[in-house]
């Protein structure tokens, strides 16, 4: 397998740092070198070429899906939404892009003593909306409480199991040259909703995030199982750091159009004003879809037709290129380099 | 149902404190009716009357169990553990007294800055460890880092999923008069070493804790699909908490035998100069299984016959009794109430 040698030619990386560093959460390039130096290494199978936002598991020829994450937002609740329905459409959404139906969360508690009891009662009344929104159930928890100061409030996280819709292989391993990069609506509003709901913008027009369960939108991109390659969710590192694991995954290059990428006024002002590159703020709602050039149109359309798709675009291509380097067409023209997100932007957006 | 009758006499309880206390995480009284205040009405389904340590859901006919657990241990590392091989350990055993054959666990970790990668390193090496002895891989995970100060070095959640062993409905509420309790070994070590770990106590015995997996074991329990009604762990609230939950459930009454009960002398004596009750204090290697009168005698054997309940031994009896209390027929005679724990005894024992 091609996977297989790139990555015995990738030598785990060294850390520098002895001690964690908040960038060592961020989805960029430290977390990459963590998980590399540190978890893989111990943890994950030799075998296991890629990591996706899913592990795929077998029981009696059945192919399941199961992933885990953890929530620490700051603040709990944001303009859009609160920690607890993130913690649904967050895992609903790896499960989903990992080609999985989601079936079934479990929901782990951790509470600051003190926390008030009626701030529980709205993050869990929020949960039971969303899971029951998305129609997954929430089946079993654990509660834990440690004294003041030793959390924030509460950090909740949550698992998710599902079954594989479609018999393909989708990984970030999966991308050949000639693919075409969907992406399904505008970008960075979730992690500047927060930025702003921390107090640490005055804004005119408040930005809402984009927090939204993507299990149905999938369906219909897998509809009539088209040359998908793999999908993933925009979160932590954003856009930026998907289209480079892809790319390296896969030992391609890719090539993204700027003036392609939707992204909303206000936004984009903010990311000016305050020198953030929107393609390494965080997303709740958006997704990229690799597919064949000659199944992409069909998917657009089917993108287009759902409620959280109407803005799909293609923004790019996936190319030959050794060095396996993001680049983006800008709107003056020319190329820059997308790199993956190198410290810490925005701690703590999920 | 007997079960769902029990529910609808029981109202919700009232929560007089509005904020969470450490009590709320002691596996006792408190936390119990927090679970039954805030969670079960808004995630649980209706129609479950009985919480156990797993819940079910079925595959394509298959049975499988899903269970979920936050490890907070203070401190990470202590005699005979860590938070690492903890974190492995209690969520294999929630699936085995479950019922279930783990098959998969996923793994998430939230840090806080400045915690050292070295000691990252030796939790990630225990975990490999214990994964690789259970034979239960951990095949995906999560990484978060929040600010200093905003957790306490390293939580770890791990979510099990397994397949049923048994046709059988394992379940606290299945507990019926004449059935016998079977426990496998000495109770109390691991809280007491928890206590000693952090310095409040000067030992001249170090006391170890006695975290072990329980999988093989309760394979040997269910050999031959004998007359288990349930099973639990006896970790957070101990013997006691479990006792009590499964006689609520079953709507029956429980009897001890003190002198059956084996603990450790030097974990005897310790919780005698602390005014600790060992019945409440939590295990991390500890079971009971509530057996059918006529099987309770084999099993035994087949306990004793393993590594880990080498000292099971028949602790009680399931009894009638209208009111669902658990009596301990003391050493020196006569009976006594046994509870659930009322407060907080051990905070962040797990």
């Amino acid at each position: 397998m091609a996977g297989s040698v790139r990555s015995l030619q990738c030598p785990v990386p060294t850390l520098t740092h002895r001690q964690v560093l908040l960038g060592h959460g961020s989805g960029g390039r430290l977390m990459h070198d963590l998980i590399e130096a540190v978890f893989r290494p111990r943890l994950l199978p030799a075998d296991l070429t890629c990591l996706n936002d899913a592990a795929y598991f077998r029981v009696a020829g059945f192919r399941l899906a199961i992933t885990t994450d953890s929530f620490v937002v700051d603040p709990i609740f944001f303009p859009g939404g609160d920690i607890g329905q993130l913690a649904v459409h967050g895992t609903v959404n790896d499960l989903a892009v990992s080609g999985a139906r989601p079936l079934v969360l479990s929901a782990a508690f951790i509470l600051e003593e003190g926390f008030p009891i009626e701030d529980l009662e709205r993050v869990v009344d929020s949960m039971r909306e969303a899971s029951a929104r998305v129609g997954v159930p929430i089946v079993t928890g654990d509660t834990k409480v440690v004294q003041r100061g030793k959390c924030d409030r509460v950090f909740i996280n949550t698992t998710g199991v599902g079954v594989l819709m479609t018999e393909r292989v989708l990984s970030a391993d999966q991308a050949r040259p000639g693919d075409l990069i969907l992406l399904n609506g505008d970008i960075a509003a979730h992690g500047i909703a927060i930025l702003a709901a921390r107090g640490e913008l005055e804004l005119d027009t408040p930005i809402v995030s984009d927090t939204a369960p993507l299990h149905t939108l999938v369906e219909a991109i897998l509809e009539g199982d088209p040359g998908v390659r793999c999908m993933r969710d925009l979160t932590r590192g954003g856009l930026a750091s998907a289209l480079n694991e892809i790319a390296q995954s896969s030992g391609v290059g890719i090539r993204i159009w700027e003036d392609r990428i939707p992204i909303r006024d206000e936004v984009r002002g903010v990311c000016e004003v305050l020198g953030l590159d929107p393609l390494h703020v965080a997303n709740e709602g958006k997704l990229i879809a690799v597919v064949a050039r000659e199944d992409a149109e069909a998917v657009l359309a089917r993108m287009r037709a759902h409620p959280l798709g109407r803005e799909a675009a293609i923004i790019g291509e996936v190319v030959e290129d050794a060095r396996s380097m993001v680049l983006m067409k800008t709107q003056v023209g020319g190329f820059r380099v997308v790199d993956m997100l190198a410290g810490e932007q925005l701690p703590r957006i999920c």
